[in-house]
């Protein structure tokens, strides 16, 4: 008997299942490739001593952004920024930056100058140059693909796939900011003449639209060896902790009572009924780093969080694969971490 | 008195216009950027005597493919071609591949091994890796930008900018063959039941769909430092030997009874009353050399087209910037090279 099935669609495979389709097809690979697909950035050796780091991110309108509420320079200023997170979470220093970009030709030329503003801004802060691209003509919104480029020590790069039963888990500054910034600034473009955003409004907008890469915190990492295993935050925590445990074959205990919430988006839950919790472990696009370090770190990570200014939370331990993916709430009782990370094809846009 | 005007869209200034006001945002660079915007790739000192070279294109359906009659593979196939061909006009060994590709969620899975297919095609032959990318859906069509890593030493990388006044202009292969071959597809979507394509229709649309590029000979100019001026024919030869004299501050004499075209290309021209000198002129995507050497070295070419089994042709002479751009035409009668490429902003689409 011969079913006739119905051939499988996006839809119906999702994301992940697309990438683990064409992951087959990326088998051929050359000696100098140190790692392929399957981190946030390649790893490359062009040097017997440095290795080169590059990756690919797209921001589409309709689905990464929604210029009825962000400006272009808006747009401009967190694309980059999702790159320079990918550098960071390799402990590589962003270099240079390409761009393909795809535009509708109605498109007035003083936005796409303002876009251009955007990228400037952070390429200036951490010394990145433009150095290509490409334009073409677009025939529905705006398309981006931007490519970055960094250089880290060889044997140096953070990668998912180094941390070890035992190791503390730890995060940058706080988490669930950006998500919280997203959610007021969509509620306002539904509102006919909404008030002057309250005071934590404009902090936890800026979170969204203005994030904080850590280059920095990332290159320190990797320079000291200290960083067992590392992500950037950019599909949200609960989403970033299995990539990584995933890649290193651990699980992880996270500690609810210990996740860095701000006061701003703990006053944004309360106002408007949500869990500060689950913005926390859902809200994507914080580009903080998460990082695995030996528990004997403990005082270095301290000094190490004054030394750049930069809050550092122990927020749970890695343990076996057995135990799984848990979170412990601050009554005691633990949980399962969901998998809710953001799949293109199975959830309606915008994100 | 003062006048209100239009703000000016893409539309007004085109795609050289765009990239002009654009290229003011990109004058911060890093001292190891030896070569920025401006020519098929960028030249990076990642390392004292080995340069990165780097180029990104983009590839959009509706835009630079047609769907109806090209498949997943084709577009897969001539994508990967174009990004080597870039480091082919640079002299560059490429080495690394990176996708951003956005596609609606209808798609069939199928459909993207397809297009993966299609890369891995070029990308083995030429022992490139594929080593990261991007997945996302997209609100319309299929949306590719492809990010290309090559190497070659330092002081060796091809630059549009070198060509030097009495050099002579040679090219690779034979022009026109692609812009016939998609001239040949594009009618027969529009036919009902088109017949079975005659022999010299097949070459040309192969030659469209499953172009060659022509890196090892890149590499072998660079490598020898015979050429002073290089650049792929990727807009086509009257576009890009205008692009090659205006980053070499000079003019050209090119000669049309040397144009190299094929018998396939002279037999559709005919039958169709096309100009076949036109296609050569005008014709893109053929993805050969051209490039500019001291005629001291006539001889050394007539040995390299031996040892690499390519076609290679003296089409001209690089004259003064103050002879301009001339085509002097079988007669004898000279004419300026009008600039045809093709304006992503200005025109419709397809092509």
């Amino acid at each position: 008997m011969i079913h006739a099935s119905r051939p499988s669609t996006l839809q119906t495979i999702g994301e992940f299942g697309l990438i683990r389709a064409l992951e087959q097809h990326c088998h051929h690979l050359r000696s100098d490739v140190l790692q392929g697909i399957g981190d946030d950035a390649a790893i490359l050796r062009t040097t017997p001593n440095e290795a080169l780091i590059v990756s690919t991110d797209l921001a589409i309108e309709g689905i990464h952004f929604d210029l009825s509420f962000e400006s272009f320079q808006d747009v401009g200023y967190r694309t980059a920024v999702a790159n320079i997170s990918d550098m960071a979470a390799m402990g590589a220093t962003p270099k240079f930056l390409l761009v393909g970009l795809a535009v509708p030709p109605s498109t007035a030329v003083k936005s796409l100058k303002d876009l251009y503003r955007g990228f400037k801004e952070p390429c200036r802060r951490y010394n990145i140059s433009m150095v290509g691209g490409d334009t073409s003509s677009s025939q529905s919104g705006l398309f981006l693909c931007m490519t970055i480029l960094g250089q880290v020590k060889t044997n140096h790069a953070l990668k998912r796939s180094g941390a070890k039963v035992g190791d503390h888990v730890y995060v940058t500054g706080t988490l669930g900011d950006s998500k919280a910034g997203l959610q007021i600034l969509q509620r306002r473009a539904t509102q006919k003449n909404p008030n002057a955003p309250q005071p934590y409004e404009s902090f936890l907008i800026k979170r969204h639209l203005r994030p904080t890469p850590r280059p920095a915190m990332g290159q320190q990492l990797a320079k000291s060896r200290w960083a067992h295993g590392a992500i950037d935050i950019s599909d949200g925590l609960s989403g970033d902790i299995q990539h990584l445990c995933k890649a290193s074959g651990v699980g992880v205990e996270l500690w609810a009572s210990q996740l860095p919430i701000s006061r701003q988006c703990a006053t944004y839950a309360k106002a408007y009924g949500h869990s500060s919790i689950e913005l926390a472990l859902e809200g994507g696009e914080d580009y903080e780093l998460l990082f695995t370090v030996s528990p004997r770190h403990q005082q270095t990570m301290a000094k190490l969080s004054r030394t750049f200014k930069t809050p550092l939370t122990c927020i749970g331990e890695i343990r076996p694969r057995s135990f799984g993916l848990k979170l412990k709430s601050e009554g005691g009782i633990s949980r399962s971490i969901a998998k809710h990370s953001y799949d293109h094809f199975s959830k309606k846009p915008i994100r």
